[in-house]
């Protein structure tokens, strides 16, 4: 066992699935600040394989304040038309030069950007319903020469910030996080193209009913009419309703558009399937945490996951491993009701090393933290030896961050 | 007593302060974050005072999605320089005529921006060291007509979002805010020109002992050689700790500029008295939550309330209340040891009857809930149906956002 | 007969052909100055089309300002690559509603701005190698309404300002013309793939000798080493110095990318075919004159011609209007070896009734202004009368302004 | 005598003072090109000095491409306002870093661009009026050393280019030039600060008679009705009249701001003073010559004067250079009526070594060119010699470029 400063202690309350209340959010992946994550973290991957490509080692950069300003269109049943355009602007900082040789960041960034868009939010023509602009400024002088080459040292944490995962995912969070997904996967977006990819998923418990209300962007150009619409609506109403039922034995109700007024022709259209089309901006960090949701019932982080650099960013390193180690822990250890896992760093200290790591454990019945304590210990320890593995996956695009 | 859906019960867990592990931050108001939070609110209010000004009434308008993109800097001992400067984008939304008039947001938003800067951030020289830009586009288009005039109705929620709120502050929140005040207020700041605005601070308590570590950014001009920089670094300790005594029993230790490095020659040097000078980019949304804190101990809303339009902007109104309820109940009733106050909003209603308003306390020994039940929930209820105070005061300057 | 202010001169000098220095320039269509030109117009063509489209008449709309930043590359033979990207900014006026429908003219002059670069630089990857990025604000209130819907008026001008133009070109001038349109066209570019498209070409005679003075960019994907380099400079020389004898029997010489120096490996070698890429930039109207040529022993007008408004521009109606109506003359007319035309507009007045429409002639040996004056004059007014062929031939594509 | 390429020829031509017709042109200091064109320039000039006090030397750049997007604007009598700021982009080449120190260009550049606004332009509130942004990139590799350090040497050409001149002016050419001047300096101004900077006057002769045309932007606030209006129209009728007696005996005929309209309310009122508040874009370039007129009558130049750097860039000194020897020669020799000298540069030649310098003299009667070729050359030699006191002079502000 290492020296880490690794504490266990019981949460002393009840487990977000037993509580009275529960919210839980999803962004889904055509959400302005969702397309802000999902650029910021293509743009990341891009250039710490640049780098890995170019001189064998991750640089310094971060690309994690993308941020969007929304256009103006004009839906309309049938196909509408982008009247002014996205504008999408990538900031950050990256290194632009190693030993003499230029480095084609921007370039490699607005790539990165391009092809994402074209991949994921297949509606925005990049280039004229979108702009996508680019503002990398050099890092500061310091931090240039933190990442060890060549070396089997585990970096310093850059920060004194910490990361929080929590581990097993309610009912309602695992609804909501799979709901947004099969919406937007293949399982349902095949047959329904007038589904956006701009769906938001807000879900209610209180006792044993949820509450689940959809926002979700139709597509005009597969819209002929109201009917249409109203039937579209329906298909995603009843497609969560029985996805819902994989996932509880609880009353589920499944809303949709509930601020559409059909008399006033007020309609969740879209031309593009976003409502970044329309007023709505966005930013990195604004939207889900890097298990995929909001959480209010439980602790967050307010880092932004996504975009920053996965060497030596201890915000984003933290909070991928919290996760990670809960869902270890609870996967590997019998008896966990509900676990919260907190990593707080001191910078300049080895990131495998955390000010605190600070777990907080309820156990189901006839179970005592005591009974689980080395067991969990030990895999909190070795999660930690392995941190630099959070950030192999994070650039091979294992991991996701929103 | 309205038929509010109001909810009381037993949080059933220790309090914060009771706790092993706590985590309190505090970015202070020159941290890249906090100046765009100060930015966008300060555009709000402007934004807010010019339609009433004009037209008698709050039109749309939301610009919480400021984007700070850092510049570079050559600070040195007696003054360095900006290389680079700093690029401010103000995004948002905003009605720009009304009633064949035009209304001049951008100006008045730039205005508002400079204004701010001037007084919080004098290190920067406005259009030198710091390029403010506008990206202010029209709202959309079912949101425009949202805001009733001359009318005693209250507004209707624009979206499904909650608001959460805690009272009263554990002792390390009060240092971690408290510190961060006196030292950018009056009562240090005079003495001390060499201390700059970006100051963060990082509270940790384990047990009784708390930790407080302090990262303040020094401006060079005032700062001739080592020395300086190694008294100024001590009078900071000496007045954290110092003023940790007022609010606190507990073993108080504090650090500050860790990361320094005085062989090496790294330290904390800026020109302007912010990292944002040298490669820290910022974003509104990104730092403090409203009650001036990011508390990881608590669930928080993941809402940016900077910048947001306070009439009927259910994001920022909710977090506002609910922090102003928690306040209010923990101050009028007695036996309170933790509140915590949710307000979650459903689109459409009205903002005074949110879908659900949910209290858990923690109560001192010897108090049952069933004691407060009925004097919290009138509270809650006389404090919903006067939500439009929240607006009035945001409007006013009177409540701090970030 | 109208009554038009026509006047035609002696021009009492020699003609341009017989001076004794002649300087002559064109920018090819690849020079960051003719990009702008080339992206100013046919966002121009684009636009008006759009509004016939829509609303049936072409709205108020200047899109004459489009400025280019140059990029950073590192072209390697073989094949290099864009290292910064290049930024375009589409600047103007457009009117952007109409009778309360919204007219998309900020993504139809995107995508206008794509559609030229990716027929005309084909090496320019838009969105990775180049960002477009647009500003079009609305224009004058007072100009909104200046354009008379389904009238058979003449619109009134809209500045004060003068056009000019030239026949016949001397032989140095069109050795200039054709041999950039040849190089650039399909009989060079077909065989010739490792030619960029920016090229510029300076003609200088002094008496019977003419030097023609190559810039010719090359792409290295198509260049494998200096002798690649060596003989495509030497390709075009010949096909340069061939083309020369079918305009003149006067000697040419022809030198090519005379800044050269293979000793120190200083060669014109590009990724993308323009020195764009490299720390060009370019604007509207600081290239061609709308005959296609910079001629400085000719009187010139400042103008820009790209971009503009067909019509009721003045700057831009004149200066194509005085050039055909040389060229008309010239052709209809014997005994004319040089002719120029200069039209000049009052602000206010019916665009067919110049101020003064002057004339100055060199008659060929035998012939005197008094044999032709009739002649002369009768085409100027008639042409003067079909001004608004002028804006159709421009709004289809017909004329070129650069 | 050197063995410079210098050519003398008769003109073969009337001068322009003799000629029929004549149009002279001038785009007083507030017209947004001549904005552009000082910004330009005074960015030139700050970047010049900066790098002779950190390196003792200029470093390559080039400020040549200032680009200004208007904004949008509600004047009224009695003070109006500006609704939408001017965008001012400041665009070129620069060196950010010379053996290893950063040079501030960007900072430098902005405060430069402010200090002339504020000077020149007093109507506009920077910041808030117009929004000054700034796009330096780094320059083309090869150029980077091409400025000798310590070095007697003359720097060679950067491009190939020419530059032309002209002296003595016209009467007409000077009514307009000094109108301008007058109207803008302190003779006028001081009294009348209803006056904007944004004055822009034609100038046109028609044998002995002379049109000048003025449209002169009035500042709303010092104009409290349509009467005050009036009378600051026939102000600068009288003022203008005035002062053309001085330079003429011919008949002269003030008209301005003909555009007006009083009975639609249409007449040139302005909050800050300039056209660029309301819809009139402008560039570096597009105005006024090396000489401070357009002068169709005369071969121009298509170079942008302002904003180039003065060291090297040929396109600049030779129209600086061949205006300025244009000049001499006609104050230091007698019987010239008309002279033009034209200057053409080879890329990689020392600039004192033109490829050829050709002047075009007109002569008085009774005198021949032979009488006065030999002193006219040897001036030529004489200034082409002196070619770097134009760098010099340049630098320190005393030639204005527009």
């Amino acid at each position: 066992m290492s020296d880490r400063n690794i504490r266990l202690e019981s949460a002393d309350k009840r487990a977000v699935e037993d509580q009275e209340v529960e919210i839980v959010e999803r962004k889904g992946i055509g959400h302005p600040d969702s397309i802000s994550d999902g650029i910021a973290e293509s743009v990341s991957r891009a250039l710490s394989n640049l780098y890995l490509d170019r001189v064998g080692k991750v640089l310094h950069y971060n690309t994690d304040e993308t941020q969007l300003v929304a256009g103006t269109a004009a839906p309309a049943f049938g196909g509408g038309e982008v009247i002014e355009p996205i504008y999408l602007l990538i900031v950050g900082r990256a290194t632009k030069e190693y030993d003499g040789e230029k480095i084609p960041v921007d370039s490699t960034a607005l790539r990165a950007a391009r092809e994402y868009l074209n991949e994921n939010i297949p509606g925005l023509d990049v280039g004229t319903d979108i702009i996508v602009d680019v503002k990398l400024g050099e890092g500061s002088g310091d931090l240039q020469d933190v990442f060890g080459e060549e070396t089997q040292q585990v970096p310093m944490a850059n920060d004194t910030s910490f990361g929080v995962g929590h581990a097993p995912l309610t009912e309602t969070e695992q609804i909501v996080l799979e709901a947004e997904r099969a919406l937007n996967g293949a399982a349902y977006g095949d047959d329904h193209p007038e589904l956006g990819q701009d769906i938001k998923l807000m879900g209610k418990r209180e006792g044993d009913v949820i509450d689940v209300t959809v926002a979700a962007a139709m597509v005009d150009k597969h819209i002929e009419d109201i009917d249409d619409y109203v039937a579209a609506v329906d298909d995603v109403r009843e497609f969560v309703s029985e996805l819902a039922t994989d996932y509880t034995d609880r009353e589920v109700n499944v809303e949709v558009n509930t601020a559409d007024d059909y008399e006033e022709g007020s309609i969740y259209l879209t031309t593009t399937g976003t409502s970044a089309e329309q007023g709505d901006d966005g930013s990195v960090g604004r939207g889900n945490r890097a298990n995929g949701l909001i959480t209010p019932n439980r602790p967050m982080s307010m880092e932004a996951t996504s975009g920053k650099n996965p060497v030596n960013h201890i915000g984003k390193i933290y909070n991928l491993l919290s996760t990670h180690i809960a869902e270890t822990v609870v996967a590997e250890v019998d008896g966990i009701r509900d676990l919260q896992v907190r990593l707080l760093s001191q910078i300049g200290r080895p990131i495998d090393e955390p000010h605190v790591a600070d777990a907080k454990v309820i156990t189901d019945e006839g179970v005592t933290v005591a009974d689980i304590e080395d067991e969990v210990v030990a895999i909190v320890d070795r999660e930690l030896a392995n941190v630099t593995d959070i950030t192999r996956r994070t650039i091979e695009g294992e991991l996701s961050t929103f």
